[in-house]
């Protein structure tokens, strides 16, 4: 670029800046400069999968301990191993192993900076040039942005919302060709707030299988169910077909902001390791960040010593808030859910423009409920390839969800076509 | 891959098992498994830049303090957003300010989970097809890493260990096309300890203008000088050339487990913001991972109320450190340095093998330093492109150096050629 006399040989990254453009916090910070100013009324934030802020919401103080313990021992100061440190390695291999039919050892797990940095490993470590991918429609949107990083092409299969959003079985394999290396599911689901039966697991599995492909499981959300289906860990399908299981701390202890995930490998056959997965997981490890290490180093205590009642609680407010999501939503002739949510924190719900007078879509629906109401839900159309559908999370104070539905009702009402 | 009946169509990335071959972390667990079992010595450990596990090295009360307060706040337990928490980022501003001739607005700073991911985003901010990037030799491995892994074609400029590290402008001149994007200046020196002069950073600035590429400012070691030359940040110059100035609480508060670096756009004419260099920042920043939100919440008490005293007693240590190292190469005949060490906590040092009988180069040196005598020094040859140099840190209790340093002397009396 000319700059005056000066001319400049740089520019910023187009690919970033076209891939980046689809993120979910972009689409967020868009809603939330749309709010009105000059309303008093508080806003009422139904976007983001983040209730750490309510005080209905608080982690652990048995976390928190955790946390001020790890640091005061000065011992985890210094840099982390990549894969993670030991203690908090082994740490997370019992966890899991509660729920599998075999055992992890430590080494199978690598500690990484949130569930977004271990899919930002996972992709890393299974593209090559050619290959794609298979995603659900609708998923989490990182995995499109950092797909489209990585240069692995994105193909889509379908969530079937009539079948509490299971995987269109038929579609994945009418999609994959001999360049396709694994395919996502995310359990409990994010954003449609279904959890997986066994038997829908084992079928995946199977077809995983049948097709050659790994399974990326993202399971952020494990253990946040409350309705009648229990969840499975995708692991428990590991030797069926070689899964990467993805999980954190976030979600289940509400601390999102500490940025602790990890990536288990969980592969009784050991095939992730022949195929060279396993190396490219090290290798990616060791050019990226880390986990902060007091964090790490609290996680044993974390996992061990968190009592049932905190958990037991959080599923009660979950389920609570839940109720009174869609409660409040059929009170609004213009959305409808196909299947009450039953995990995660969240549910899709379609949106009927055809009832509306001067709205032609979700976006348009969010961007005005926005300024005009101070509620942020998602438009599903831009985040999740979902057009006319929004996401809504109920994970806030109960009176927040309340308040938001009453918010989107009179909002219906103004904007609903007159008869 | 085939696995008895089974057809896999994955496989790991191959370009990740090569890029991340060189990586320091690999190189030193290489020499840790080489570590002999049987001998009963402590390990000696003048490999990473890492001292925080020794007592003297112990981080300010003030910095703990900060975060047990920013954690039991419960505002900083939610995601962050893409940029960082906004105290945090007016935080770091004014801190950087103290030593520029203008302002760093908040805006201008970015936060990153440790410099290596300040690093990362910027490397990732600057590539497009075909671009290349000037590198010194030695630098930091992580600098080939990454930009190897972004497709940034590399190109190495020497650094003069004659002239104190000095860069050589007429090789960075010469290496220049059209392609070119930016250089990278580690200052203080890493691996080389040195410092750069006012007047030579100047002439980097204006070398780097009259090419037209941009300057990545590697500073995550200022203020760690203890010679006669004063730390100068690249920003200064930043109206002679745009500047990304890349920095940490890792190394002057020998916490480099908390994660928590930056980028500061040190450019007040906005270059990188007309070129989309920003907006790359950004996009990068919204497909990554953060610092731990807590962590960032600490960083204004952290670096408003750090006493002086921390500062100068951690100075006095690491020059007394860097004294009692010198002191003991002196005393080895196969190894000598072009200058004392006078910032960041490295010496480089020049390694004569034809003194030595059964040794053939750095790594085996280094190698048989770890098996026979516990003690781990970088081969620079493998980490920085610097055949027959090694890296030493003394960045450890200065009783553990001298004894390093006297095990390195009997290592080598053992193995000189008899005359």
């Amino acid at each position: 670029m000319e700059n005056g006399s000066q001319k400049w040989r740089f520019q910023g990254n187009k690919r970033l800046n076209s891939t980046s453009a689809i993120s979910l916090r972009g689409i967020i910070d868009m809603l939330i400069g749309n709010l009105s100013t000059d309303d008093p009324r508080p806003i009422i934030p139904l976007g983001n999968g983040d209730p750490s802020q309510f005080p209905c919401f608080r982690t652990s103080t048995t976390a928190e301990e955790a946390i001020v313990d790890a640091l005061h021992s000065t011992k985890h100061n210094g840099y982390a191993p990549a894969a993670g440190v030991p203690s908090a390695r082994r740490a997370i291999a019992n966890y899991l192993n509660r729920d599998l039919p075999y055992k992890l050892s430590p080494n199978d797990v690598y500690l990484t900076s949130g569930c977004i940095q271990a899919i930002e490993v996972a992709l890393a470590a299974i593209t090559n040039p050619g290959a794609n991918i298979l995603l659900p429609r609708p998923s989490f949107t990182f995995y499109e942005s950092r797909a489209a990083y990585e240069n692995l092409q994105i193909r889509h299969f379908d969530l079937l919302p009539d079948k509490g959003w299971e995987v269109d079985v038929d579609a994945v394999q009418a999609l994959v060709d001999e360049n396709t290396v694994a395919m996502v599911i995310i359990n409990p689901g994010n954003p449609c707030g279904n959890v997986y039966s066994y038997d829908h697991l084992k079928l995946v599995a199977e077809t995983a299988r049948k097709l050659g492909i790994l399974v990326i499981a993202d399971e952020v959300y494990s253990h946040l169910t409350f309705g009648s289906t229990p969840f499975v860990p995708m692991g428990v399908f590991g030797s069926i077909v070689p899964v990467l299981s993805l999980g954190s701390i976030s979600k289940r202890w509400v601390v999102p902001g500490w940025r602790l995930g990890w990536i288990a490998i969980t592969d009784p056959n050991g095939i992730l390791q022949k195929t060279g997965i396993v190396e490219s997981i090290t290798g990616y490890c060791n050019i990226t960040t880390d986990a902060a290490t007091f964090v790490q180093g609290a996680v044993l205590q974390i996992l061990e010593n968190t009592k049932d009642e905190f958990f037991s609680k959080l599923i009660e407010t979950l389920k609570e808030a839940a109720e009174k999501c869609v409660d409040g939503i059929k009170e609004v002739p213009c959305l409808t859910f196909p299947s009450k949510p039953e995990g995660s924190m969240f549910v899709l719900v379609k949106l009927n423009v055809s009832l509306l007078e001067d709205i032609g879509d979700d976006l348009e629906f969010c961007m005005k409920l926005a300024k005009e109401e101070k509620v942020i839900i998602v438009p599903a159309g831009m985040a999740f390839g979902m057009k006319n559908w929004v996401r809504i999370t109920f994970a806030c104070e109960i009176s927040a969800v309340e308040e938001g539905l009453r918010r989107i009702k009179a909002f219906y009402q103004r904007h609903a076509k007159k008869q």
